[in-house]
Order: C-alpha cells, then structure tokens, then sequence
C-alpha cells in the first residue's frame, strides 16, 4: 500500500533547510530546474504523450485533452515562467514588524515559510512545476496530488524538478509527488495535521467542496466566481457595453469573468438594446428576468438556477433592479465573494456599492479580468482566496508565508 | 428542534451593518455594554448561583466552580476590560496597501470585518462578554457557544448585552447565544459554511481537536502549550534559575508555562544542582532523564510520555543536550510550536535556535510567560494561534479583521 505519511515525513524533514536557504540557493534551484525543463523537454513530451493517447481512450473532451497537452511550447514557458519568478523579491526573513515593550523586551515579527504545503489539483501539469517553484521560493516544501489523467506527466516533470533539485543546495524531497491518486490516499491527505500545515485545491467547485469538507489540515480555499457587473441608472454607455464584452468574453472559461449583469431599469429601457445587440455580435447566450424578455422575446426568462450558475461559458444571465440597494443584495446573495464590479457616476451609489458588497475585490468602472495576481503587479499567483482568513484575493507569494515572533531580552520575568 | 442555522442567519445577516458601523457606533455599544453589566450584576450573580450549585451537584472540582463563580468583584472587572477596549485603535477601514498599475487602475486594500465568528469554550463565563466585545469593537457578529455548566450565567450575560444593543445602533443579532449545548447543535455548527466565517475554540486541547477535525467552516486553533527553556552552557546561572522558575511557578496553570528544561550538560554540572533546589524550593516536582536522575536519584526517571506532556502543573521535566543542535531537535520534536526560549551567550547558538526553532514564538533570555496578546502591547487577545495561517501567536484585534481589494478605474478592460 502507498505509504502517503512516509511520504509527508520526508517532505517534513526538509523543512528547517528550506526556511534557513538564502534567497540564492533558492533562486539558483530554480534556474536549474528551468534549465532541466528545456534539456528533458524530449522526455517529458514522450511521457505526456501517454495521458494524451488514454484521455482519448476515454474520450475525454477536447478542452480537456487540451488543457492536459505538453509541446515545447508550453514547457519553454513554464521555463520562462521559471526565471521570472527568480527575479520576484523574496519575501522570507523580512521584518514585518518590529517594536519594543516597556520592560525592554525586544519584538520582532519576521516572515518565515510556512512549512510543507499540499497542492491537489485537476489535470493540468503546468500547475506541477507552477506550485512546486512558487512553494520553493517562498521555502516551503510541497506534496503535489494531482490527477490520475496527469500522472505520466506528473511523474516526468517531478522527476526533471528533482534531477534539478540533486544539482541545487535545496534538499530533493523539497518537491514530492503524491503517485496514488487513489481517493482513499486523498482522504488520508486531508488527515496529515501532523506533517501538513496547508492544502490548497486548484480547480472545479467539486474538488474545492470536497477538500474543505473533508480536510482537518487547514485550507486555502481558491473558489468560484459567480461574479457580477452592475451597470447603474448614471453609468456611462460605451464604457458599459465595452466593459460588459470584456467581462463576460474575453475569456469566458475563467473565475473572473462576469456570469449575471445586473442592470438599473432607466439604463435598460434607454441602451439595453445596444447592450444586448453587442451581446449577440460577441456570440453571448443569454437568460434574463420578465423586463428584460418584455422587451427582447426571443431571450429565454432565467430560472431561480441561472442567478447561482458559474456558466464560464458565452452566456450571460440579465437581472433588472431599480436601485443600487437590490443590486446589492441580489449580488451578496448570489455571489461566490469573487469579484464583483459597478460602473456608475453617482458617488453615493458607488460608495454604498464598495462598502456594502462582499467580496475579495470590488471594482469601480472597470473589468472584473483584472481579478488575478500577475494583473495586480504580484508577479506570480498561487490561486485567487475566496475566504476570509489567511488570504482574499489573488494570492502572490506572500501568501505562501506565515510569520514567527523573535523576542530578545536580558533577564525579563513575568 | 433547535434551529441553529435559523440563529446563524440571523447573525449573518448583521454583517452589512456591522462592517459599516462607525468606530463612535461601536464604542458606544461597548460603553453601553459596560454600563448594563452593573445595573444588572444582581441579575447576573443570581443565574450564576445556578450553574454554581449544579457543579456542586455534580462534584465538579474546586477550580473548574472557582472559573465558573461571577461575583460583583469580576463582573466590575469585565466591565473595566471593556472600557479599556474602547481605549484601543479600531483597525476596520485602515488602508493596509495602496497601489496604482501601469493601465492606470487604482487599487486599496481595505481593511474590513471576517464577518461572522464563532467561539466554542468551556465553563468560563467571562469568556462571553470577552469575546462578544472583541467580535463588536472589529465588526463582526458573533455566536457564542459556552459549555452547558454554564448556560445560566451564559443566558443572563447575553441577555444583557443584548439589552445594552436594543440601546445602541448596532443590531441586537450581533451577539448571540446557542442555547442548545447538545453535541447535535454543535455537530451542526461545524457545517455551517454558508453563514460562519470561521470557529475559534478556546479551552482544552481534547475541545480544539475535536474543532479541528471535524468542521469544516474554517478554524482558528489556538492551541496547546508544550514549552521549553534551553540553558545553554555559557547561560547565566542565576538569570538562568530566575527565569526557569518564574517561566515554570508564576501561573503554571497557563500554555506559555514551560513543562520542560532542556540544560546543556556542561551547564548541569555546574550549576544543576542550585537549579534543582531551587525548583524544590518552589515546590517543583521533577521527572528527568538518566544524566540528571545519575546526580539527584531521589527524581524520578521521565518516560516519553512526560516529554509529551503539558502539566499545567508544578511539575518540570529535565531533558540533558550536549549541544544546541540536539536541544532544537528535542524541541521540534516534541514541541507544540507555540513558545520557546533559549539562555545563552553565544551568539551562534542564539542564532541557529531562533532560527531553526519552530514556534509562533522563540525567546532569547526572557522567560515564555510573556506570549500574551497583552504583554506584546496589543491591549486584547483572543487567544494564541499555534498555527500558521492567517494569524500566529497572541492574536489582538487584528486577527479578527480580514481584507478586501476596492478598484478604482476609468473603464479599463483586459
């Protein structure tokens, strides 16, 4: 049987050694596993081929197959990706805070890794290499689940990683792969609080609800986006039917992307027709409530469904409020607390809007897209946090730290 | 039935007008709360004499009734702490970072309230009004959920904060009891996803595992103290013997106590023996390894066990190193992460043991009794953290804050 604690034990085992790496061993691991990357492009894209040929077999659909594809292409990017990150400030060591008591005890709050962190994701590889170097640049050690469709993949990028880690002062077992993709190794996955201080899901909504349903280990939840643009009574015409195409088409598949628009009634009756004549022009689906269909008849009535559905496809869910205060609370209702926008002129509206809804980013006449840790200048992302502790939002690297209190004295007693 | 998601959507629903609450509003409330905590002591100390003579009832022993007991002395006490709390700097609306991108898109980082929080404790009724105040003066709505010894004293304090809010312009809902103490409801609360934004249990290890493995709304442990004092050899002696007892005797019922001595050999023939007397002198029980037991055979040899073991008591065990290497593996091993101290004088050591140590906090020559929201300055705790998410060691009000990103464009698009 695979020994999954073993396997913990010794990514563990690692952990001092990272925490106290400097940011140039780090760094000089991670250029060496760029450079292994390109060197074992042959091999990997053989082993790749392996998944490719069975998720035919299983006549996986296309986006899949697609998603699960490694080329040269793709693995010269993951080694571009690679260096960039080496160029990222290293956050571990920093001072956070610092100050001194009364009795002359002296406080330190520094950054420090967080220790051995569990990645479970769904059949991408690139997520293989993109968490095991954002885990080693921020010192942590990493357990990467990822899925039965991936493992040929999985095992030959791990391995590459590894051969690159032996060359590296980092130690090998910084970067492990879980082999077993079996669901009972998955369970005792969410059960390793002795050697796991997080785990983090990357992918569908099932996989996350699983994870946080299941797991005593402490979770980074990286949630759904049933996000929603609210295009108030003042807002701006073009920059509306603009910002709505955007949202909602420039790449419908992901998180950010808008599912409902929430639109005032005054705005409708004047340019929701250009709004849903664009819609159309940009192949965009569409379900709305009573006043939208009353004007439009040929667009089907949305169902109490539809306002809780994450299409991230080309379609479109319309609802009509009369006021900023229902846009508000249709939108707390069914929203994931993703991203959620409101394209207005009237300041008190906008305030309310920023103030009262809740969700990790909240925009003011602009894109829900920008909803992503690359776009908000982190440098690299790790997931967006739905939840509330730890962290909300796109994650960067500080995420992946967790802090230590250094106190010196000389002599202090309570 | 009790309906607890009933109860718990009533909390939620409190949210809005919590997180927008004015820092005036909330330290109204808290005054409010203060006030009606004395006007209504006769009240209070009556339903306590309840809870009181059941736990005589039941032979519960002295400390747990001593815990329980709210006489006119502590309810002034709970009164003061909450004056002290309005004293304090509120960290909602503060602006955590501040950037502008390239396209010109504004971004803050705002922040804003978890929302809702829950407690599970034990028969601590003074926790109530701690707790309950701490979640207000951060904007969050609470549900409180106490041990059923204490359900009386429990009621009757809520009963008067929430007739102190009635007063005030928070919502009554913002504070509430679950009355039922039923394993079931608790199960229940464990679930509850959609409403709680995260469970801080206080109380004892056997409560906080329970909490950890089985919910799945998200935990903040606050946990268990196994804490050590490291003499090194070049330590000062009688720095060394001060500090060990007071980090051993002033409150040896609390986590930040240390159950064991980890002593330089060196350092043990030289000076052990006064170290040893003075723990008898403070009546000190001690269990300790073969080395120590060779030159005081009246101590008795400790077991594995006693490595292992948060005494709370006046008992200390006495592990011998013959470097600091040894002591930091000891230490790692057998530690809970929460605090750790080392006395010595040479630097290197000093060094390697704040570094490689870890805890949520590492101590050079100071005792481990000052791991305490109060004794770092933050003027409130709501408990240690001795994971490593979200917040880490004493936790003050900011712990109960979250973050939220508010964008500011001009109909930027991707």
């Amino acid at each position: 049987m695979y020994d999954i604690i073993e396997v913990a034990k010794q990514a563990k085992e690692t952990t001092i050694t990272l925490a106290n790496a400097t940011t140039e061993e780090k760094n000089d691991a991670l250029e060496l596993i760029a450079s292994e990357l390109i060197k074992q492009q042959a091999f990997i894209v053989k082993e790749n081929k392996l998944d490719i040929e069975s998720a035919k077999e299983k006549r996986m659909n296309d986006s899949i197959i697609d998603r699960l594809r490694l080329d040269e292409q793709r693995i010269n990017d993951m080694s571009t990706a690679l260096k960039q990150l080496v160029e990222l400030e290293d956050p571990i060591g920093t001072v956070a805070d610092d100050w001194e008591r009364p009795n002359g005890l002296k406080i330190k709050q520094v950054v420090v890794p967080i220790g051995v962190i569990g990645i479970i994701y769904e059949a991408r590889p690139n997520v293989t290499v993109d968490a095991a170097s954002l885990c080693l640049k921020t010192g942590n050690a990493v357990l990467l689940r990822g899925s039965s469709s991936a493992i040929h993949s999985n095992k030959a990028i791990v391995k590459v990683i590894q051969s690159a880690l032996e060359k590296s002062s980092l130690p090998v077992n910084a970067v492990q792969l879980i082999e077993d993709t079996s669901r009972e190794t998955a369970e005792k996955m969410f059960r390793l609080n002795d050697y796991l201080d997080v785990l983090i899901p990357r992918g569908s909504k099932n996989l996350i609800d699983t994870v946080v349903s299941k797991s005593s280990v402490p979770v980074l939840e990286t949630g759904a986006g049933n996000c929603h643009l609210f295009i108030d009574e003042t807002a701006d015409p073009d920059m509306s039917i603009e910002i709505a195409i955007n949202a909602k088409t420039q790449r419908p598949s992901v998180c950010n992307a808008i599912e409902t628009i929430v639109v005032h009634s005054k705005w409708l009756e004047e340019y929701g027709d250009q709004l849903i004549n664009a819609l159309y022009d940009h192949d965009v689906a569409m379900r709305a409530d009573d006043k939208v269909v009353e004007m439009r008849k040929e667009i089907p009535l949305a169902t109490e469904e539809d306002w809780h559905t994450e299409y991230l496809d080309k379609i479109v869910a319309i609802k009509t409020v009369n006021n900023v205060e229902e846009a508000i609370t249709h939108i707390n209702h069914y929203g994931t607390k993703h991203s959620e926008a409101i394209l207005s002129e009237n300041n008190d509206h906008i305030v309310s809007f920023m103030n009262q809804v809740d969700a990790a980013c909240v925009y003011h006449n602009a894109s829900t897209r920008f909803t992503d840790g690359f776009e908000f200048g982190f440098g690299a992302e790790i997931g967006i946090s739905t939840q509330k502790l730890h962290a909300r939002g796109p994650m960067g690297l500080k995420a992946l730290t967790s802090t230590k209190y250094r106190l010196y004295g000389d002599g202090q007693i309570k």
